[in-house]
Protein backbone atom coordinates (compact mmCIF):
# COMPACT_ATOMS: atom_id res chain seq x y z
CA UNK A 1 0.00 0.00 0.00
CA UNK A 2 0.87 3.44 -0.60
CA UNK A 3 -0.70 5.91 1.92
CA UNK A 4 -2.69 4.65 4.67
CA UNK A 5 -4.01 7.26 6.92
CA UNK A 6 -5.53 7.53 10.63
CA UNK A 7 -8.31 9.90 11.27
CA UNK A 8 -7.90 10.09 15.48
CA UNK A 9 -4.26 9.69 16.55
CA UNK A 10 -5.09 8.70 20.73
CA UNK A 11 -4.23 5.78 22.22
CA UNK A 12 -5.51 3.13 19.22
CA UNK A 13 -5.36 5.26 16.42
CA UNK A 14 -2.02 6.22 17.57
CA UNK A 15 -0.74 3.06 18.03
CA UNK A 16 -2.04 1.46 15.34
CA UNK A 17 0.28 4.24 13.50
CA UNK A 18 2.98 3.09 15.28
CA UNK A 19 2.59 -0.63 14.79
CA UNK A 20 2.15 0.34 11.16
CA UNK A 21 5.55 1.85 10.76
CA UNK A 22 6.89 -0.39 12.25
CA UNK A 23 6.06 -3.73 9.73
CA UNK A 24 6.56 -1.61 6.87
CA UNK A 25 3.00 -1.71 5.31
CA UNK A 26 2.46 1.63 3.69
CA UNK A 27 5.08 3.99 1.95
CA UNK A 28 3.47 6.90 4.26
CA UNK A 29 1.21 6.93 7.03
CA UNK A 30 -0.55 10.64 7.51
CA UNK A 31 -2.58 11.54 10.76
CA UNK A 32 -5.74 13.60 10.88
CA UNK A 33 -6.97 14.74 14.45
CA UNK A 34 -8.97 17.73 15.49
CA UNK A 35 -7.22 18.87 18.57
CA UNK A 36 -4.23 20.71 17.95
CA UNK A 37 -1.84 19.52 20.94
CA UNK A 38 -2.38 15.84 20.22
CA UNK A 39 -1.40 16.88 16.17
CA UNK A 40 2.13 18.49 18.17
CA UNK A 41 2.00 15.11 20.05
CA UNK A 42 2.14 12.85 17.13
CA UNK A 43 4.51 14.67 15.35
CA UNK A 44 6.49 14.48 17.94
CA UNK A 45 6.57 11.06 18.73
CA UNK A 46 7.20 10.02 15.18
CA UNK A 47 3.46 8.48 14.89
CA UNK A 48 3.02 10.11 11.78
CA UNK A 49 4.99 11.46 9.47
CA UNK A 50 2.52 14.54 8.40
CA UNK A 51 -0.53 16.04 9.42
CA UNK A 52 -3.46 16.54 6.74
CA UNK A 53 -6.94 17.46 6.66
CA UNK A 54 -9.54 15.43 6.44
CA UNK A 55 -10.06 15.88 2.74
CA UNK A 56 -6.52 16.07 2.10
CA UNK A 57 -6.44 12.37 3.73
CA UNK A 58 -9.60 10.99 1.46
CA UNK A 59 -7.67 12.33 -1.86
CA UNK A 60 -4.34 10.49 -0.64
CA UNK A 61 -4.74 7.46 0.98
CA UNK A 62 -5.28 3.65 -0.08
CA UNK A 63 -6.67 2.59 3.16
CA UNK A 64 -8.46 5.21 5.91
CA UNK A 65 -8.45 4.00 9.27
CA UNK A 66 -11.10 5.60 12.17
CA UNK A 67 -10.11 5.57 15.80
CA UNK A 68 -11.97 8.06 17.03
CA UNK A 69 -15.09 7.96 19.46
CA UNK A 70 -18.14 5.83 18.08
CA UNK A 71 -20.36 8.80 17.76
CA UNK A 72 -17.93 10.61 15.94
CA UNK A 73 -17.41 7.70 13.47
CA UNK A 74 -21.33 7.69 13.24
CA UNK A 75 -21.15 11.32 11.92
CA UNK A 76 -17.85 10.88 9.85
CA UNK A 77 -18.03 7.31 8.11
CA UNK A 78 -20.62 8.38 5.82
CA UNK A 79 -19.14 11.47 4.85
CA UNK A 80 -15.89 10.13 4.13
CA UNK A 81 -17.48 7.14 1.65
CA UNK A 82 -19.46 9.71 0.27
CA UNK A 83 -15.98 11.37 -0.89
CA UNK A 84 -13.61 8.30 -1.21
CA UNK A 85 -13.00 7.04 -4.86
CA UNK A 86 -13.59 3.48 -6.31
CA UNK A 87 -10.39 2.00 -4.60
CA UNK A 88 -10.04 3.52 -1.40
CA UNK A 89 -10.92 1.09 1.34
CA UNK A 90 -12.09 2.29 4.93
CA UNK A 91 -12.22 0.65 8.21
CA UNK A 92 -13.41 1.96 11.68
CA UNK A 93 -11.28 0.84 14.90
CA UNK A 94 -15.11 1.29 17.22
CA UNK A 95 -15.50 -1.04 20.60
CA UNK A 96 -19.54 -1.09 19.35
CA UNK A 97 -20.38 -2.25 15.67
CA UNK A 98 -24.29 -3.04 14.81
CA UNK A 99 -25.18 0.69 15.42
CA UNK A 100 -22.08 1.67 12.96
CA UNK A 101 -22.78 -0.74 10.17
CA UNK A 102 -26.50 0.14 9.89
CA UNK A 103 -25.76 3.24 9.82
CA UNK A 104 -24.64 3.08 5.80
CA UNK A 105 -26.12 -0.35 5.49
CA UNK A 106 -27.32 1.40 1.73
CA UNK A 107 -24.77 3.34 1.11
CA UNK A 108 -23.54 2.84 -2.56
CA UNK A 109 -19.83 2.79 -1.13
CA UNK A 110 -20.73 0.27 1.52
CA UNK A 111 -18.50 -2.68 0.04
CA UNK A 112 -15.39 -0.30 0.44
CA UNK A 113 -15.82 -0.53 4.21
CA UNK A 114 -14.67 -3.00 6.69
CA UNK A 115 -16.30 -2.96 10.06
CA UNK A 116 -13.53 -3.85 12.71
CA UNK A 117 -12.98 -4.36 16.62
CA UNK A 118 -9.33 -4.99 17.69
CA UNK A 119 -9.99 -5.61 20.80
CA UNK A 120 -7.07 -3.50 23.05
CA UNK A 121 -6.16 -1.07 24.67
CA UNK A 122 -5.33 0.48 28.11
CA UNK A 123 -6.93 2.78 30.78
CA UNK A 124 -4.70 6.15 29.11
CA UNK A 125 -5.36 8.41 25.98
CA UNK A 126 -3.43 10.52 23.61
CA UNK A 127 -1.05 10.29 21.56
CA UNK A 128 1.54 10.10 24.36
CA UNK A 129 -0.40 6.98 26.18
CA UNK A 130 0.52 4.98 22.46
CA UNK A 131 2.77 2.21 21.75
CA UNK A 132 3.09 -0.06 18.90
CA UNK A 133 3.17 -2.96 20.66
CA UNK A 134 -0.60 -2.87 22.10
CA UNK A 135 -1.67 -5.03 19.41
CA UNK A 136 0.57 -7.58 19.47
CA UNK A 137 -1.29 -10.82 19.95
CA UNK A 138 -4.35 -9.63 20.55
CA UNK A 139 -7.72 -10.24 19.29
CA UNK A 140 -9.34 -8.41 16.00
CA UNK A 141 -12.85 -9.33 15.19
CA UNK A 142 -14.14 -8.36 12.26
CA UNK A 143 -18.11 -7.61 11.60
CA UNK A 144 -20.92 -8.41 8.98
CA UNK A 145 -17.90 -9.19 6.20
CA UNK A 146 -20.44 -10.69 3.42
CA UNK A 147 -21.47 -6.83 3.35
CA UNK A 148 -17.75 -5.58 2.23
CA UNK A 149 -15.87 -6.96 -0.59
CA UNK A 150 -13.45 -9.66 -0.66
CA UNK A 151 -10.71 -7.63 -1.48
CA UNK A 152 -11.15 -5.28 1.57
CA UNK A 153 -11.60 -7.47 3.91
CA UNK A 154 -8.76 -9.54 2.62
CA UNK A 155 -6.30 -6.39 2.89
CA UNK A 156 -7.62 -5.71 6.28
CA UNK A 157 -7.38 -9.14 7.66
CA UNK A 158 -3.44 -9.44 6.40
CA UNK A 159 -2.69 -5.50 7.97
CA UNK A 160 -3.93 -7.05 11.25
CA UNK A 161 -2.35 -10.24 10.51
CA UNK A 162 1.01 -8.79 10.38
CA UNK A 163 0.40 -7.03 13.97
CA UNK A 164 0.33 -10.80 15.04
CA UNK A 165 -3.05 -10.46 15.64
CA UNK A 166 -5.63 -13.30 15.67
CA UNK A 167 -8.57 -11.99 13.03
CA UNK A 168 -11.89 -13.65 14.14
CA UNK A 169 -15.21 -12.78 12.37
CA UNK A 170 -18.70 -12.75 13.33
CA UNK A 171 -21.76 -10.45 12.55
CA UNK A 172 -22.07 -7.09 14.51
CA UNK A 173 -24.92 -7.80 16.53
CA UNK A 174 -23.28 -11.08 17.56
CA UNK A 175 -20.57 -8.69 18.48
CA UNK A 176 -22.01 -6.18 20.66
CA UNK A 177 -23.99 -8.92 22.33
CA UNK A 178 -20.57 -10.43 23.65
CA UNK A 179 -18.07 -7.48 24.24
CA UNK A 180 -21.20 -5.91 26.59
CA UNK A 181 -20.22 -8.96 28.89
CA UNK A 182 -16.20 -9.11 28.11
CA UNK A 183 -15.42 -5.03 27.61
CA UNK A 184 -18.78 -2.88 28.37
CA UNK A 185 -19.30 -4.65 31.81
CA UNK A 186 -16.16 -4.38 33.04
CA UNK A 187 -15.77 -0.78 32.40
CA UNK A 188 -19.39 -0.52 34.56
CA UNK A 189 -17.94 -2.16 37.34
CA UNK A 190 -14.84 -0.37 38.16
CA UNK A 191 -16.06 2.94 37.30
CA UNK A 192 -18.82 2.00 40.17
CA UNK A 193 -16.02 0.48 42.19
CA UNK A 194 -14.31 3.79 41.93
CA UNK A 195 -16.90 5.90 42.45
CA UNK A 196 -18.03 4.13 45.75
CA UNK A 197 -14.52 4.35 47.77
CA UNK A 198 -14.52 8.03 46.14
CA UNK A 199 -17.64 8.87 48.24
CA UNK A 200 -16.32 6.49 51.14
CA UNK A 201 -13.34 8.98 51.22
CA UNK A 202 -15.40 11.67 52.23
CA UNK A 203 -15.60 9.52 55.42
CA UNK A 204 -12.64 8.69 55.84
CA UNK A 205 -9.65 10.47 53.94
CA UNK A 206 -6.82 7.60 54.57
CA UNK A 207 -8.89 5.01 53.04
CA UNK A 208 -6.51 5.35 49.74
CA UNK A 209 -3.46 4.33 52.17
CA UNK A 210 -5.20 1.15 52.25
CA UNK A 211 -5.87 -0.14 49.22
CA UNK A 212 -3.31 -2.97 47.92
CA UNK A 213 -2.78 -4.41 44.45
CA UNK A 214 -5.53 -6.16 44.37
CA UNK A 215 -8.18 -2.76 44.99
CA UNK A 216 -5.69 -1.01 41.63
CA UNK A 217 -6.38 -3.87 39.41
CA UNK A 218 -9.59 -3.95 39.46
CA UNK A 219 -10.53 -0.35 39.73
CA UNK A 220 -7.94 0.45 37.03
CA UNK A 221 -10.48 0.89 34.37
CA UNK A 222 -12.42 3.70 36.40
CA UNK A 223 -9.29 5.86 34.60
CA UNK A 224 -10.39 5.50 31.04
CA UNK A 225 -11.88 8.36 28.93
CA UNK A 226 -15.02 9.70 29.66
CA UNK A 227 -15.24 11.21 25.52
CA UNK A 228 -14.51 7.25 24.53
CA UNK A 229 -16.82 5.55 26.95
CA UNK A 230 -19.83 7.93 27.36
CA UNK A 231 -21.02 6.88 23.81
CA UNK A 232 -19.98 3.24 23.84
CA UNK A 233 -22.56 2.84 26.82
CA UNK A 234 -25.21 4.23 24.88
CA UNK A 235 -24.96 3.08 21.80
CA UNK A 236 -24.57 -0.44 23.31
CA UNK A 237 -27.24 0.30 26.01
CA UNK A 238 -29.60 -2.84 25.15
CA UNK A 239 -27.11 -5.57 25.78
CA UNK A 240 -25.48 -3.77 28.26
CA UNK A 241 -28.44 -3.15 30.56
CA UNK A 242 -28.43 -7.17 30.17
CA UNK A 243 -25.33 -7.96 31.26
CA UNK A 244 -25.41 -5.27 34.11
CA UNK A 245 -28.89 -6.94 35.28
CA UNK A 246 -27.45 -9.98 35.15
CA UNK A 247 -24.51 -8.81 37.27
CA UNK A 248 -27.08 -7.12 39.60
CA UNK A 249 -28.17 -10.64 40.07
CA UNK A 250 -24.95 -11.72 41.00
CA UNK A 251 -23.73 -8.89 43.62
CA UNK A 252 -27.37 -9.99 45.22
CA UNK A 253 -26.62 -13.27 45.25
CA UNK A 254 -23.06 -13.41 47.26
CA UNK A 255 -25.09 -10.52 49.36
CA UNK A 256 -27.46 -12.82 50.61
CA UNK A 257 -24.99 -15.59 51.25
CA UNK A 258 -22.80 -13.53 53.29
CA UNK A 259 -26.33 -11.98 55.29
CA UNK A 260 -27.19 -15.40 55.97
CA UNK A 261 -23.14 -15.94 57.18
CA UNK A 262 -23.98 -19.52 54.45
CA UNK A 263 -20.18 -20.29 54.49
CA UNK A 264 -21.22 -23.64 52.79
CA UNK A 265 -22.82 -21.87 49.88
CA UNK A 266 -20.08 -18.83 49.21
CA UNK A 267 -17.42 -21.55 49.12
CA UNK A 268 -18.82 -22.96 46.95
CA UNK A 269 -19.39 -19.76 44.68
CA UNK A 270 -15.58 -18.56 45.03
CA UNK A 271 -14.51 -21.68 43.96
CA UNK A 272 -17.07 -22.37 40.45
CA UNK A 273 -15.72 -18.46 39.62
CA UNK A 274 -12.39 -19.71 40.32
CA UNK A 275 -12.80 -21.48 37.00
CA UNK A 276 -12.03 -18.22 35.55
CA UNK A 277 -8.34 -18.90 35.48
CA UNK A 278 -8.73 -22.05 33.61
CA UNK A 279 -10.33 -20.18 30.84
CA UNK A 280 -8.11 -17.14 31.13
CA UNK A 281 -5.28 -19.31 30.60
CA UNK A 282 -5.68 -21.09 27.61
CA UNK A 283 -6.43 -18.22 26.02
CA UNK B 1 16.12 -12.86 67.27
CA UNK B 2 17.48 -16.23 67.48
CA UNK B 3 14.22 -17.87 66.22
CA UNK B 4 10.86 -17.06 64.19
CA UNK B 5 8.08 -19.58 63.21
CA UNK B 6 5.66 -19.10 60.34
CA UNK B 7 2.62 -21.12 61.11
CA UNK B 8 1.29 -21.65 57.62
CA UNK B 9 2.95 -21.72 54.61
CA UNK B 10 0.98 -20.30 51.82
CA UNK B 11 1.28 -16.67 49.57
CA UNK B 12 1.31 -14.94 52.92
CA UNK B 13 3.50 -16.88 55.65
CA UNK B 14 5.63 -18.60 52.50
CA UNK B 15 6.57 -14.98 50.70
CA UNK B 16 7.02 -13.53 54.50
CA UNK B 17 9.59 -15.81 55.41
CA UNK B 18 11.13 -15.91 52.33
CA UNK B 19 11.46 -11.90 52.85
CA UNK B 20 12.70 -12.66 56.46
CA UNK B 21 15.78 -14.97 55.47
CA UNK B 22 16.37 -12.47 53.04
CA UNK B 23 16.87 -9.12 55.71
CA UNK B 24 18.53 -12.04 58.19
CA UNK B 25 16.37 -10.98 60.92
CA UNK B 26 16.36 -14.56 62.62
CA UNK B 27 19.02 -16.98 62.82
CA UNK B 28 16.77 -19.44 61.83
CA UNK B 29 13.11 -19.49 60.49
CA UNK B 30 10.57 -22.32 61.23
CA UNK B 31 7.74 -23.67 59.53
CA UNK B 32 4.47 -25.26 60.93
CA UNK B 33 2.01 -26.41 58.11
CA UNK B 34 -1.01 -28.82 58.39
CA UNK B 35 -0.74 -29.75 54.51
CA UNK B 36 1.90 -32.32 53.61
CA UNK B 37 2.63 -31.39 49.91
CA UNK B 38 3.16 -27.80 51.36
CA UNK B 39 5.33 -28.64 53.84
CA UNK B 40 7.31 -30.58 50.80
CA UNK B 41 7.08 -27.24 48.79
CA UNK B 42 8.11 -24.97 51.36
CA UNK B 43 11.05 -26.89 52.05
CA UNK B 44 12.07 -27.59 48.65
CA UNK B 45 11.54 -24.18 47.59
CA UNK B 46 13.96 -22.92 50.68
CA UNK B 47 11.48 -20.88 51.99
CA UNK B 48 11.77 -22.32 56.21
CA UNK B 49 14.86 -24.38 57.33
CA UNK B 50 13.11 -27.02 59.01
CA UNK B 51 9.32 -28.25 59.35
CA UNK B 52 7.91 -28.58 62.80
CA UNK B 53 5.02 -29.40 64.51
CA UNK B 54 2.78 -26.57 66.65
CA UNK B 55 4.02 -27.41 69.84
CA UNK B 56 7.41 -27.72 68.65
CA UNK B 57 7.48 -24.02 67.28
CA UNK B 58 5.72 -22.69 70.00
CA UNK B 59 8.77 -24.16 72.16
CA UNK B 60 11.76 -22.82 70.34
CA UNK B 61 10.49 -19.56 68.98
CA UNK B 62 11.23 -16.06 69.93
CA UNK B 63 8.14 -14.90 67.64
CA UNK B 64 5.22 -16.57 66.37
CA UNK B 65 3.86 -15.38 62.98
CA UNK B 66 0.29 -17.26 62.19
CA UNK B 67 -0.65 -16.85 58.81
CA UNK B 68 -3.56 -18.81 57.68
CA UNK B 69 -7.15 -18.60 56.75
CA UNK B 70 -8.62 -16.21 59.64
CA UNK B 71 -11.36 -18.74 60.91
CA UNK B 72 -8.40 -20.76 61.76
CA UNK B 73 -6.46 -17.72 63.47
CA UNK B 74 -9.61 -17.71 65.90
CA UNK B 75 -9.13 -21.18 67.03
CA UNK B 76 -4.99 -21.23 66.92
CA UNK B 77 -4.54 -18.18 68.38
CA UNK B 78 -5.71 -18.64 72.11
CA UNK B 79 -4.33 -22.17 71.85
CA UNK B 80 -0.82 -20.92 71.11
CA UNK B 81 -1.23 -17.92 73.73
CA UNK B 82 -2.21 -20.29 76.57
CA UNK B 83 1.04 -22.20 75.32
CA UNK B 84 3.69 -19.49 75.26
CA UNK B 85 6.14 -18.33 77.99
CA UNK B 86 6.64 -15.09 78.87
CA UNK B 87 8.88 -13.60 76.56
CA UNK B 88 7.68 -15.13 73.52
CA UNK B 89 5.59 -12.58 71.02
CA UNK B 90 2.92 -13.55 68.85
CA UNK B 91 1.42 -11.76 65.42
CA UNK B 92 -1.03 -12.38 63.30
CA UNK B 93 -1.48 -11.30 59.31
CA UNK B 94 -5.11 -11.97 58.96
CA UNK B 95 -7.63 -9.67 56.78
CA UNK B 96 -9.99 -8.51 59.27
CA UNK B 97 -8.66 -7.60 62.44
CA UNK B 98 -11.93 -6.70 65.22
CA UNK B 99 -12.91 -10.20 65.53
CA UNK B 100 -9.33 -11.74 66.34
CA UNK B 101 -8.89 -8.82 68.60
CA UNK B 102 -12.47 -9.34 70.46
CA UNK B 103 -11.86 -13.25 70.74
CA UNK B 104 -8.50 -12.63 73.14
CA UNK B 105 -9.25 -9.52 74.99
CA UNK B 106 -8.95 -10.90 77.97
CA UNK B 107 -6.21 -13.61 77.68
CA UNK B 108 -3.38 -13.27 80.64
CA UNK B 109 -1.21 -12.67 77.27
CA UNK B 110 -3.15 -10.19 75.30
CA UNK B 111 0.31 -7.95 75.44
CA UNK B 112 2.16 -10.44 74.08
CA UNK B 113 0.24 -10.63 70.87
CA UNK B 114 0.54 -7.75 68.05
CA UNK B 115 -2.58 -7.91 65.59
CA UNK B 116 -1.08 -6.82 61.63
CA UNK B 117 -2.08 -6.99 58.62
CA UNK B 118 0.39 -6.66 55.47
CA UNK B 119 -1.71 -4.83 53.17
CA UNK B 120 0.23 -7.45 49.96
CA UNK B 121 -1.27 -10.30 47.98
CA UNK B 122 -1.89 -11.59 44.75
CA UNK B 123 -4.80 -13.82 43.45
CA UNK B 124 -2.25 -17.24 43.73
CA UNK B 125 -1.92 -19.21 46.72
CA UNK B 126 0.49 -22.05 48.00
CA UNK B 127 3.90 -21.78 49.00
CA UNK B 128 4.30 -22.08 45.28
CA UNK B 129 3.03 -18.55 44.40
CA UNK B 130 5.41 -16.93 47.17
CA UNK B 131 7.90 -14.68 46.68
CA UNK B 132 10.11 -12.63 49.14
CA UNK B 133 9.22 -9.08 47.02
CA UNK B 134 5.79 -9.32 48.08
CA UNK B 135 5.39 -6.72 50.87
CA UNK B 136 7.88 -4.28 49.27
CA UNK B 137 6.73 -0.93 49.39
CA UNK B 138 3.80 -1.78 50.84
CA UNK B 139 1.37 -1.13 53.68
CA UNK B 140 1.46 -2.63 57.25
CA UNK B 141 -1.24 -1.95 59.33
CA UNK B 142 -0.97 -2.66 63.34
CA UNK B 143 -4.74 -2.62 65.36
CA UNK B 144 -5.10 -1.77 68.57
CA UNK B 145 -1.29 -1.54 69.81
CA UNK B 146 -2.45 -0.06 73.11
CA UNK B 147 -3.49 -3.44 74.15
CA UNK B 148 -0.39 -4.91 73.26
CA UNK B 149 3.48 -4.48 75.31
CA UNK B 150 5.65 -1.69 74.07
CA UNK B 151 8.10 -3.95 73.01
CA UNK B 152 6.30 -6.54 71.11
CA UNK B 153 4.77 -3.50 69.14
CA UNK B 154 8.51 -1.93 68.29
CA UNK B 155 10.11 -5.38 67.18
CA UNK B 156 7.02 -6.15 64.67
CA UNK B 157 7.27 -2.72 63.47
CA UNK B 158 10.89 -3.25 62.97
CA UNK B 159 10.65 -6.56 61.64
CA UNK B 160 7.96 -5.01 59.27
CA UNK B 161 10.39 -2.10 58.41
CA UNK B 162 12.98 -4.21 57.52
CA UNK B 163 10.56 -5.52 54.55
CA UNK B 164 10.69 -1.71 53.45
CA UNK B 165 7.20 -1.66 54.90
CA UNK B 166 5.39 1.47 55.53
CA UNK B 167 3.96 0.77 59.00
CA UNK B 168 0.55 2.59 60.27
CA UNK B 169 -1.76 1.99 63.11
CA UNK B 170 -5.46 2.03 63.81
CA UNK B 171 -8.09 0.55 65.60
CA UNK B 172 -9.25 -2.86 64.67
CA UNK B 173 -13.06 -1.75 64.25
CA UNK B 174 -11.75 1.10 61.96
CA UNK B 175 -9.34 -1.07 59.94
CA UNK B 176 -12.32 -3.63 58.94
CA UNK B 177 -14.63 -0.52 58.04
CA UNK B 178 -12.15 0.67 55.30
CA UNK B 179 -10.67 -2.56 54.61
CA UNK B 180 -14.16 -3.70 53.27
CA UNK B 181 -14.27 -1.09 50.60
CA UNK B 182 -10.64 -1.30 49.40
CA UNK B 183 -10.07 -4.87 49.58
CA UNK B 184 -12.90 -6.49 50.15
CA UNK B 185 -15.33 -5.04 48.14
CA UNK B 186 -13.24 -5.58 45.08
CA UNK B 187 -12.93 -9.11 45.62
CA UNK B 188 -16.85 -9.48 45.75
CA UNK B 189 -17.23 -7.40 42.72
CA UNK B 190 -14.25 -9.27 40.85
CA UNK B 191 -16.10 -12.98 42.01
CA UNK B 192 -19.44 -11.47 40.66
CA UNK B 193 -18.14 -10.56 37.28
CA UNK B 194 -16.61 -13.69 36.18
CA UNK B 195 -19.51 -15.55 37.72
CA UNK B 196 -21.70 -13.54 35.08
CA UNK B 197 -19.48 -13.81 32.13
CA UNK B 198 -19.04 -17.75 33.19
CA UNK B 199 -23.03 -18.01 33.04
CA UNK B 200 -23.18 -16.13 29.51
CA UNK B 201 -20.68 -18.27 28.36
CA UNK B 202 -23.25 -21.08 28.59
CA UNK B 203 -24.94 -19.05 25.85
CA UNK B 204 -21.62 -18.23 23.73
CA UNK B 205 -19.02 -20.41 24.18
CA UNK B 206 -16.43 -18.59 22.36
CA UNK B 207 -17.32 -15.31 24.78
CA UNK B 208 -14.15 -15.38 26.39
CA UNK B 209 -11.73 -15.14 23.15
CA UNK B 210 -13.44 -11.69 23.30
CA UNK B 211 -11.78 -10.50 26.96
CA UNK B 212 -8.79 -8.24 26.56
CA UNK B 213 -6.77 -6.98 29.16
CA UNK B 214 -9.05 -4.74 30.73
CA UNK B 215 -11.44 -7.95 31.50
CA UNK B 216 -8.32 -9.85 32.63
CA UNK B 217 -7.54 -7.26 35.18
CA UNK B 218 -10.92 -6.50 36.43
CA UNK B 219 -11.79 -10.02 37.08
CA UNK B 220 -7.82 -11.04 38.47
CA UNK B 221 -9.20 -11.38 42.22
CA UNK B 222 -11.93 -13.67 41.22
CA UNK B 223 -8.70 -16.19 41.15
CA UNK B 224 -8.53 -16.12 44.71
CA UNK B 225 -8.52 -19.06 47.51
CA UNK B 226 -11.92 -20.07 48.56
CA UNK B 227 -10.64 -21.29 52.03
CA UNK B 228 -8.78 -17.77 52.69
CA UNK B 229 -12.11 -15.66 51.56
CA UNK B 230 -15.29 -16.93 52.71
CA UNK B 231 -14.43 -16.52 56.22
CA UNK B 232 -13.13 -13.06 55.42
CA UNK B 233 -16.44 -12.00 54.06
CA UNK B 234 -18.10 -13.60 57.10
CA UNK B 235 -16.05 -11.99 59.70
CA UNK B 236 -16.59 -8.79 58.38
CA UNK B 237 -19.83 -9.06 57.04
CA UNK B 238 -21.55 -6.10 58.66
CA UNK B 239 -19.21 -3.61 56.98
CA UNK B 240 -18.77 -5.23 53.58
CA UNK B 241 -23.02 -5.49 53.20
CA UNK B 242 -22.46 -1.27 53.92
CA UNK B 243 -19.95 -1.70 51.39
CA UNK B 244 -22.13 -3.81 48.52
CA UNK B 245 -25.16 -1.56 49.19
CA UNK B 246 -23.19 1.47 48.49
CA UNK B 247 -22.13 -0.08 45.20
CA UNK B 248 -24.91 -1.35 44.50
CA UNK B 249 -26.23 2.46 44.59
CA UNK B 250 -23.70 3.37 42.39
CA UNK B 251 -24.26 0.35 39.33
CA UNK B 252 -27.73 1.09 39.84
CA UNK B 253 -26.95 5.06 39.34
CA UNK B 254 -24.92 4.09 36.11
CA UNK B 255 -27.74 1.67 34.68
CA UNK B 256 -30.45 4.18 35.37
CA UNK B 257 -28.39 7.14 33.33
CA UNK B 258 -27.46 4.57 30.66
CA UNK B 259 -31.84 3.52 30.12
CA UNK B 260 -32.17 7.32 30.02
CA UNK B 261 -29.37 7.99 27.51
CA UNK B 262 -27.84 11.18 29.48
CA UNK B 263 -24.77 11.08 27.75
CA UNK B 264 -24.15 14.55 29.70
CA UNK B 265 -24.74 12.58 33.15
CA UNK B 266 -22.78 9.57 31.91
CA UNK B 267 -19.66 11.97 31.21
CA UNK B 268 -19.98 14.03 34.42
CA UNK B 269 -19.64 10.33 36.63
CA UNK B 270 -16.68 8.87 34.67
CA UNK B 271 -15.23 12.29 34.72
CA UNK B 272 -15.82 12.41 38.27
CA UNK B 273 -14.24 8.43 38.71
CA UNK B 274 -11.11 9.52 36.85
CA UNK B 275 -10.10 10.98 39.77
CA UNK B 276 -9.06 7.70 41.34
CA UNK B 277 -6.31 8.25 38.98
CA UNK B 278 -4.95 11.22 40.79
CA UNK B 279 -5.28 9.36 43.82
CA UNK B 280 -3.80 6.09 43.23
CA UNK B 281 -0.83 8.17 41.95
CA UNK B 282 -0.06 10.04 45.00
CA UNK B 283 0.57 6.63 46.19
Amino acid sequence: MKTISVIGLGLIGGSFAMALNKVGVAEKIIGVDQNEEHQKQALALGIVQEIVSLDEAIKQSDLIVIAVPINIIQTLLPEILDKIDDKTIVMDMGSTKAGICKKIINHPKREQFVATHPIAGTENSGPNAAFAELFLNKVAILCDIEKSNKEAVKKVKKIYQSLWMNVKTMTSKAHDAHIAYVSHLSHITSFALGQTVLEEEKNEEAIFDMAGSGFESTVRLAKSSPDMWTPIFIQNKENLLNAIDAYQDQISKIRNMIEEENSKEIHRYLENTNDIRRILNKK
